[in-house]
């Protein structure tokens, strides 16, 4: 049996109730994205015959085929009445987009609580208020109200999102299709008004396209509920959470957003631990594992941490970071050390950080992995793509060492004015996630090195 | 009179040593970038008559002009020599570019020891060997040996950067250039045989153009006279300082990176303290102080911070942080949030942090900042460029009200795939520093509160 959320990713057709040319409009908008959609498309509005090339229906009885998800993006006041046509229509799925109701005072939590109860006694599933809704590389499906001029949307891939806030969820979706990395599927629910984060959860750990999690939370809506589908999903796939509104002030934001209570953050820091999520501390926190626990698969990394570097500086923060991370950094063993003492000239450094120096070339980067690796548990390299000596098919040669290793690497490539850009697009089809500081590569790692231990693996440590 | 390193920075005539047009030769790429210098520049070679259209010298004694700087970019082993033809030219500054020296083993050690002895007994004051040396947005001397095409240069600005590192020094490069940030000064002093971290200090200390210092070392020359020389520049522009070599791995790091002792970071960080510098924790760390400190010019921070955002996650992230930095955040005043009322749609959120939603226009950041900016000390600022109804134009909106309220604001624009570029080097423009996470916005923020606390100001808190 599909999961009760199937619909809500996977609807054969989509009626779009309050839809509109305007522009500026969410239902203009929101229009316009479902033209990529693989499904028949049904925009509602009495006072249109056409919208954006399809026929326009005056409501949603007219419309002549059955409905599997409603999007409504109709004012807040009109909501309630419309439920009813819906229920008629015997459509199930409604994604609420309108705003205006717990986040915007009494009034709106008394509307918003009318609408629950009714959906409910009519057997209707809704995600939002106040909320994008969906977006699902695998068909097309978008019922976000920001053009995809303004935000890019990622192209398919392994990593899925879960957010309580709209602009978190466009703003990772517009990071990470400026990094090259695809998307499975993303939900922004909202206001919660039904569909919670639990539900998420539930519904992405089944989901056969979903290979890992990032989820941004502000409050939770059942503590137990969530708990379980955390501990449910990360057991099979790795999660990531970023829980915002920590302490005071945070917590007094929280309240102003979405009108909910942020909560004691002690709880769902031991929530985060209990369930096996990666706990992140903020965006780029959360950007940097997600990349990495969705591109990388490994069934087990251990502590022993290798740097290969044409730069001793950007080693250096590596190394401070990998500390701070609770990675070691044991020396080259001597046999490599001697063979690595023929194919390299004097000057570069044959300890750990192996550092290329500026003269490094790309077959030198390939040669320190395919020797040193095997003895490590992971590897960050860091190329500083102003050395001459080094160009772009450097990425092929660490991409081979690191697979025939079987050994996770992440990159430090500084994202610049262009030069750089090409090589990071190729190291991350080949899987290997960069990162524009040492730091960051380290802490990505180690991010990985975390998810990992949620299996049931010996620690070759 | 000038200051001791005055003619490392401002020479009227530069000799290089080794100048060659060999592909991926140092002597070929800083004998292109010496084409923007605004002087005579004496190519030495006695292999060529021509080089990149400048006469070229059989020897530093037929070059028929006072010499001013000579840039040596000879192979280790013939420099010691060479010192004797530059003794007898009577040039009293060397950039020593060529490695193989202390970095590279105890034959490495000793021949260094003999080129500092030569060069103090014949009165020659040399920065590196194993350092890129000088650049001077300035005159636009340039002894860089990597090429402009694989790194790019920044236009003139107030930050000027000194760095124990090469490969840190163009990677900073790169960043600011990339960020649209200006450079006053930048020099690499590397194995500082005789130039150290001290007297590059001192020297832009008294800089004009310097307006800001960034600092990367792994050590120290000598502690007192650092402390000293950190004190005296701190107590006139800020100081960013980032040590790497933290701990045990970092410091193992440094030992093989350029064979010098780490030491005890501890005291390292009293000596920052004591000197009144800013001390960053890594390389994203320092780049956003250092453009905060750099651009951002006010006598005196408070403590009290206001956030307006168009994405309430967003500001919850960067209240979070603003927790963690010491900022408080008030309340917005009543008679303010009266006047918002009335401004604005009952759905904005007009308590601190101010949140415009995704339907806050250009003119809307200006009345929240112009109402409530002058009765908070600093102002973070969250522009999602995903909402149509933002555009490029409120860079100028925002910069208005920061400049009307004479306060202090960063601003957090995500980089994007394009869109967004346009409004960040706007606000750049405008005195507004840019981040691409609303953490590192509040983050940049408290390191301007913390340089202006050397200033002997009133705190407002």
């Amino acid at each position: 049996m599909p999961h009760d959320l199937h619909d809500f990713f996977y609807p054969r057709t989509v009626a779009l109730i309050g839809a509109t040319d305007k522009p500026s409009k969410p239902g203009t908008a929101i229009l316009e994205n479902l033209s990529h959609f693989n499904g028949a498309v049904y925009p509602v509005n009495p006072k249109h015959a056409t919208l954006l090339g399809h026929r326009c229906y005056p409501s949603i009885q007219a419309v002549p085929d059955q409905v599997d998800l409603a999007i409504i993006a109709l004012p807040a006041p009109l909501v309630e009445q419309e439920l009813d046509a819906v229920r008629d229509k015997g459509i199930r799925r409604i994604i609420l987009i309108s705003s205006g109701f717990a986040e915007a005072g009494a009034d709106g939590v008394l509307m918003q609580k009318r609408i629950a109860d009714k959906a409910m006694r009519y057997g209707i599933r809704v995600i939002g208020p106040n909320a994008l809704g969906v977006y699902n590389t695998d068909n097309g499906l978008d019922s976000f109200f920001v053009s995809r001029e303004r935000v890019s949307r990622p192209s398919q891939g392994r990593l899925s999102i879960i957010s309580q806030s709209g602009a978190i969820t466009v703003i990772l979706m517009e990071a990470l299709a400026r990094d090259g990395m695809g998307i499975a599927k993303a939900v922004n629910y909202g206001n919660r008004l039904d569909v919670d984060d639990a539900d998420c959860l539930d519904y992405l750990a089944e989901d056969p396209l979903t290979g890992a999690v990032a989820m941004y939370m502000e409050s939770v809506g059942d503590g137990r509920k969530f708990l379980a589908a955390a501990k449910r999903l990360a057991s099979v796939k790795p999660l990531v959470v970023w829980k915002a509104g920590k302490r005071e002030l945070g917590a007094a934001a929280v309240s102003s957003h979405t009108a909910t209570l942020a909560g004691n953050y002690g709880l769902y820091q031991a929530a985060f631990r209990q369930a096996g999520a990666f706990e992140a501390y903020g965006f780029d926190h959360m950007i940097d594992a997600a990349k990495a626990v969705a591109i990388m698969d490994y069934p087990c990394v251990g502590k022993r941490l290798l740097i290969v570097t044409n730069g001793g500086g950007m080693a250096v923060a590596a190394a401070d970071q990998a500390e701070q991370e609770g990675f070691t950094m044991p020396r080259v063993p001597d046999a490599v050390r001697e063979k690595l003492g023929l194919a390299f000239p004097p000057f570069f450094v044959k300890n750990n950080p192996i550092d290329l120096t500026g003269s490094g070339r790309n077959e030198d980067y390939y040669t320190a992995l395919a020797e040193a690796l095997p003895h490590y548990d992971a590897a960050v390299v860091i190329m500083l793509m102003g050395a001459t000596t080094v160009t772009e098919a450097a990425t092929d040669m660490i991409a081979r060492a690191c697979h025939e290793a079987k050994r996770p690497v992440t990159c430090c490539i500084l994202q610049g004015l262009g030069y750089t850009r090409d090589a990071m697009a190729s190291l991350l089809k080949l899987g290997i996630p960069v990162y524009p500081s040492p730091e960051r590569a380290v802490r990505a790692l180690a991010a990985l090195r975390s998810v990992t231990h949620n299996k049931n693996c010996e620690q070759n440590e």
